[in-house]
C-alpha cells in the first residue's frame, strides 16, 4: 500500500509511552469503564473496578455520537471532570472520545488519551486536528472500513504530526444478527503485518452482549492484541447506553483474573490486581503459593522417577554419575538465579534419596502384584 | 429458537467419541492435512506432520466442490485410499468431505468422520442423507449463513437420526478484502450458547493466507473452540488447491508446540508431539525440566523472603511459629500429593535457614548503603 | 474470467425458446405464482391471475428447501400435478425447483422449465445433473455469490451439455435489515456484460415484503432484465410460506398493467392481459382508447399552434406554403402506414382552419387583456 | 421508528423548492458534474453538458474527503468560484459537499444546495451545523448505514431547524467485487415508506464503472427516485478522481435523451434538452411530431376497425348508434381539453367513412382469398 508512508511496517513496532503506561510493549493493557459518564459515583466505582482488576486506563464517554438526536448525548465538560477525578483517585490514566474541535479543546488538557470513534474514522478534518496534538489517539476502525482504509485514516493523523496512534478493532458490519457487529480478529494480524502501530481490541461494541466478552477478550489477546478496551458499569441494568454489553464489576474482575494465563500463553504479560506496596501478609501469601508449586513439582519429579525406575533393573535404580551431573547443572543454574549453591547441594541429595526409596518400593509393590496375578489364590 | 429441538442447548454439552478420540471434551482436537488429496506420498508426509504435532485426525478432500467446472475436482476413490492408508500408518483418524449420495457411499466404510462443506450447508437433501448414517459429521458453516441457520442445518442431520454433529466455523463473507473470508469467532460462543454440540474452527479457509493461521488458531482456542481444522501440505507451493493458506509442515508443528499453553490458559488441554512410550532419555529430560522449575521457584521464594525481611526488624527475621505452621501445611499437602512427608520435614528447615541468612545479608547491605548515603565521605 | 468458456460473452445474446415462449428476446417475460404449491384450487386461481396479467409462465414450489427441518417441505409429486394442470388450463408454461436427482426425475417430463434455487447454486453435483437434461434451467444467484461465481455455476450446467440457462438475480445478503435481502440490480448489467445468457429478476425473495415489489419490478425491467419471477397467491395471508412477500391477485394484475409502459421506455415490450381472440367489445374499447389519444394530441397541437401564433404578426397567422408542405409529408406518411391519403387530405384542412381561428381568438384576447392592463379603469 | 419525529412519514410528501427548481415533485431532477472541480474550463464544459441534457443542478466537489491523505483534497475556495460561475453561465443551480464548519462557511453564500457525503453521514456535529442553515441539504447514505440510521441522521438536521433534507442513496458496502458498492434501490421505496423526504439516487459512486450508469439511472427512476446525481467529466480519462465512473458528455446527454420515456412510464416527467424560449422552428418541429403521432393513431384505429369488421356481418359494418355515441363522448372530451367541439364533429364523420370503406374492402379481399383457396384453379 503505497500511501502508508508513516503507518506502514517498520523494522521495529511502535511502543507508546503515556504517563508510565506502555502500549504496544509486552504487557497487555487493560482499559475499562462505562460507555457514557453518568455521575461522579458511577465513575468512582468504575475506576475502583478497573484498578482492582489490574487495568491501567479508565474510559468514559462524555460526548456521545448517538444514532438518534433524541438519545442521551453525554455530560460534556461536567462528565470529563468526573472521569478525570475518578482516574486520579485510583492512579489510572483516562481516555475519552472527541467528536469535533470544540470537544477536543474541552478535554485536551485533562485526559491522557484521545479516542476517535468508529463513526468518525473517516472524518478526515477531525483526524487532521488530532494529528496536531501531542497526546496518544485511539483510532477505532469504522463499521465498514477495510483494514487499508483504517491504516490510511491513521496516516492522516501521523502525517499531521502526531505519531502516537493506537489502532482499535471493534467489530465490523455483517449480515449476522446474533451479535451487534462481527469482531474481526484477523484484522489484528493484518494490521500488525501492514503497520508498526499498536493494535487493541474492543470486544464490547463488537459483541453487543456481555456473555461473549470474556471469551472474545481472551481470543483477542491470543490473536496478538496489545490491549483490551472493555465496557464495565457498576450497574449495567441502569446504564444510559450500552447496558447489555457492559460487564458487571464482578465479571470484569473475573475476566482480569483469567487474562494473565492467556497472555502468558502467547508470551505476553498481564498482572491481575491492585499493585499495592507489598505487605507482610501479601508477601507471606506469595510464599505460600510458591511453596505449593514447589511441592507439586517435587511430587511430579517423584512420579517420573518412579516411571524411570520401572525401566531399569532393580539393582541399577541408583545412578551416582547422573546424580552428580544433575547437581552440577543445578548449582550452575542456582548461581545464575542468585540462589545459594549450598542450598542445592544440601537438598538434592535428600531428593535423590527419597526418589530411590520410592523406586524400590514401587518395584517391590509391582512384583507383589505380579505374584498375585500369577498365583491368584495365594498358593505360592 | 423454537425449531432447535435436538440441536438446542441442554444441561450437558455433547461429547462425540470416535475410535478413541473425544471431540467436545477437555482436550483440544487438532485436525490437519491438505485441502485436496493428491498422491500417496503427499498424504503419508501430511500424516507424519499431523502425528508429529500431536494431531489426532487427518483431513484430505477427494471430492472437491470447486467454483469452476474446469478446476481440479479431486481424485475420488483413489484419493480416499491414499487418505485412509496414510492415517492408518500413523494411527490417526481421517475425515473427508462428501458432496452427494454417491460420494458418501464410496467413503462411508473407509473414513472415520464425514464432512459437509460450507457450500452444501443448506443442501438439505444431503443433510438428510448424512443424518441416516452412523458416523460423526463435521458441518461447516455456510459462507453467509447465520448461526441460527447453521444450527437448523445441524437439526436436519440430528432429526434424521444422527446425533454426532460437530459444528465448524470457517469464516463468513464480508466486504473486507485482506482475508478470503472473515473468521467469526463470536460464532463459537453464540453456537455454544444456543446448542450443546461441539464447535471447532477452520482458520485456513477463513484467512486464506498462512501468515494468520497461528494467531487465529490460538484465538479460536481462547474463544472456546473444541478443536482446529488446519490445512497443511508437504509443499504448499505445489498444492493443487489452497496452497497460499496451507501451513508448511514446520509451521504446523511450530503452531502445535505453542498450542498447549494457550489451551491450558483456558483450562483445556492439548499435548504436542507423538505420544511415544516413555524412554529413559525422555523421562530424564522431564526430570531436568522439573528440576529447573523447582530451582526457579526456590529463587522466587528467596526473593520474596528478602522483601519480607525488609519489613521486619532485624531481630525478628526468624519467626519460628510461622515456620512450624508452614511445615505443617506442606506436610498435609505432601500427603495429598503422595510425596513423602519426611522429605518436606528435611528440606524445609534448610530452605528456611538459607532464607534467614539471605534476609540478614540483605539488611546489612542496605544499612551499609544507607551509611554511605548519610556519610558519603566515609567520615563516620 | 478465463473459465467462462461457454457462459462468457458472445457476439449474440442467447435467446431461449421454450414451447412458444421466448426468453431473452425483446419481450419481457412475466412469471408468477405462489412460493409453494398448496392445492389444486390455489394453483388454478394463481394460473388465472398470471394469465389475466399477461404472464407466460406459472411457478410453484413442490420440493421446498426450508431452513428448518420442521417447516413445510412441499407437496412433492401431488403438487407437481396441481401445477401442471393449472398451467395447462390457462395455456401457460410452468417451472418448479428441483433439489436433487430424485426430485428432478419426478418432474422432468411434466414441467417446461427447471429451477435451481439460491441455496443450491453451488451444489455442483446437482448442476451437473441438470446439465445433462434438455430443458431450460433458471439458475438463481446464491445468497452471497459473486456474479463471477454465479456465471461459473452456469458454466457447470453449460459444460455438461445443457445450453439453456436463464440467470435469476434474487437479492444478496447484506447488513440492511429493512428488506429480507438486498436486490442487486447492478448484477443484471454485470451479468449481461460478462455473459450472453438471459437474466431475469425475482424481486419477491429479495424484498421479502410486498409493498416494494411493484417499484422493484419496474426498476428491474429498466435495468435490463429479460423477465420477472414474482410471487402471487390467491390469499397471501394464508400462504404456507412467503406470504408477506406475495402479491394479491389484484396487485399482480395492477403491476402487469403498469409494466408495458416501463418496458416500452427501454425499447422492450410487455403486453398486459389475456391474449384472447378479439371480441367486438374489446376492439371497441381499443378504438375508444385510440380516439382519446387522438383528441389529446389534437389539443396539444392546437396549443402549440397558439404559441406559434403569438410569435407571428396577426396577418401572417395563416401560412399556406407551410400547410401544403405538412399535408404532403403526412400524405407520404399515410401511405407508409397504409392509411388512406384521402383521409389526410380531407381532415388536415379542417385542423388548419380551426388552428387559425384559435390563433386569432387568442391574439385578440391578449390584446384586450393588454388594454385592460394599460387602461385599468376601462377609461379607454 | 419512534425517533423519526420530523423525518417520519406524513400525509403529504415534502417538496423542496430552491431557486425555481422543485425537488420531490413530479419532475425527475437531473444533477450532474464532475467528482472534483479541477478548473474553470472543466466546469464550464460540464455545465454545458448538464444544461444540454436538461439537467437543473451542477455538482462539483471542492473539499474532497479522500481515503488517503496524499490524494488530491480539492481546490477549496477557488474551486467553488469555478463551480458557481459555470452554473451561472448556464442558468443552473449548484451543489457542493462540505466537510466541516469552516468549509460550510466558505460556500454557504455561494452555492444553492449543500451536500453531506457518505463518510460524514454520522458526523453528528456536522449534521447539527447544517441543521442550522437555510439551504437544502443532500444527505448521502453512509457506506454501511441502515435506512433507519440514514433517516435518523436526517432527523439530526431537521431537529436542528432545517427542514430541507434530500436523501441520496449511493450504494452500500457488500462482498460483491464487480461494482464499487452495491446500489440498493429497495432503499428508495423503504425510505419513502418511512419518511416524507425526497429521495434521489447517485448511481455513479454505487457502480464505480460508467457502463452501468445508464441502466441503473433508469432503474432508479423506475424505482421511484425523485432525481439523479450523476458524475460526468469533459474528459474522464484525465479526471483527478473517479474517472472510471464518470460519463463522457456524450454518454450523459444520451442518457438524458432516454430518461424522459422512463420517467413517463412511471407517471413522472423529465424533459431532455435546453429549455430555450420557443422559436417558430421549435414549435413547428413540435407540431410535426404531434402530427406524426396523430397519423399513427389514425392508422392504428383503421386497423382495429378492420378487425372489428371481420366479426360483423357485411351489411352491419356501419353502426350509426355507435358512431353517435362516440362523437358525443369525444365532444365532451374536447370541451374538457379546450378543443373546439366543431372540429370533432367535422372530422369524425370522415374518419368513420374511411373506416367503413376499409372494412368493406377488407372483407371483399378476404372473400376473394377464400374463393381462391376453395377453387384454387380458378375454375369457379
Amino acid at each position: 500500500m503505497k500511501d502508508l508512508i508513516l503507518a506502514g511496517r517498520k523494522a521495529e513496532r511502535s511502543v507508546i509511552e503515556v504517563n508510565g503506561v506502555t502500549i504496544g510493549g509486552n504487557e497487555i493493557i487493560l482499559m475499562g469503564g462505562p460507555c457514557a459518564v453518568e455521575s461522579s459515583l458511577q465513575m468512582s466505582r468504575s475506576a475502583e473496578t478497573v484498578k482492582e482488576a489490574g487495568g491501567k486506563i479508565l474510559r468514559g464517554g462524555v460526548f456521545k455520537p448517538r444514532t438518534s438526536p433524541y438519545s442521551f448525548q453525554g455530560l460534556g465538560l461536567e462528565g470529563v471532570n468526573y472521569l478525570v477525578q475518578a482516574a486520579k483517585e485510583q492512579g489510572l490514566l483516562c481516555v475519552t472520545e472527541v467528536i469535533d474541535a470544540r470537544s477536543l479543546d474541552l478535554v485536551i488538557d485533562k485526559v491522557d488519551i484521545i479516542q476517535i470513534g468508529a463513526r468518525n474514522m473517516q472524518n478526515f478534518e477531525l483526524l487532521k486536528i488530532v494529528g496536531r496534538i501531542d497526546k496518544p489517539v485511539i483510532l477505532k476502525r469504522g463499521l465498514s472500513a477495510t483494514v487499508e482504509e483504517w491504516l490510511l485514516a491513521a496516516e492522516y493523523i501521523l502525517s499531521a504530526g502526531n505519531s502516537q496512534v493506537i489502532l482499535c478493532e471493534r467489530g465490523i458490519r455483517t449480515y449476522e444478527p446474533s451479535t451487534r457487529n462481527t469482531l474481526d480478529l484477523s484484522a489484528v494480524g493484518v494490521a500488525k503485518e501492514l503497520s508498526h502501530l499498536p493494535v487493541i481490541v474492543d470486544p464490547s461494541h463488537a459483541a453487543g452482549r456481555r456473555d461473549l466478552i470474556s471469551s472474545l477478550s481472551k481470543a483477542a489477546v491470543a490473536a496478538g492484541s496489545d490491549g483490551l478496551l472493555i465496557e464495565t458499569h457498576p450497574n449495567p441494568a441502569e446504564a444510559t447506553s450500552d447496558g447489555p454489553q457492559s460487564l458487571t464489576p464482578e465479571q470484569f474482575i473475573q475476566l482480569a483474573q483469567e487474562l494473565g494465563a492467556v497472555a502468558a500463553s502467547v508470551k505476553r504479560s498481564f498482572t491481575y490486581g491492585r499493585h499495592q506496596p507489598d505487605t507482610i501478609e501479601s508477601l507471606r501469601a506469595q510464599i505460600d503459593s510458591v511453596d505449593q508449586t514447589i511441592l507439586k513439582k517435587l511430587a511430579d519429579r517423584m512420579q517420573i522417577v518412579r516411571k524411570l525406575g520401572d525401566q531399569k533393573r532393580l539393582d541399577h535404580v541408583k545412578d551416582s554419575n547422573r546424580q552428580k551431573e544433575i547437581v552440577q547443572r543445578l548449582v550452575n543454574l542456582a548461581t545464575e538465579l542468585e540462589l545459594p549453591a549450598e542450598l542445592v547441594k544440601k537438598i538434592y541429595p535428600l531428593i535423590f534419596e527419597f526418589g530411590v526409596q520410592s523406586q524400590i518400593k514401587n518395584r517391590l509393590a509391582q512384583e507383589k502384584e505380579l505374584d498375585r496375578t500369577i498365583y491368584p489364590l495365594g498358593s505360592k
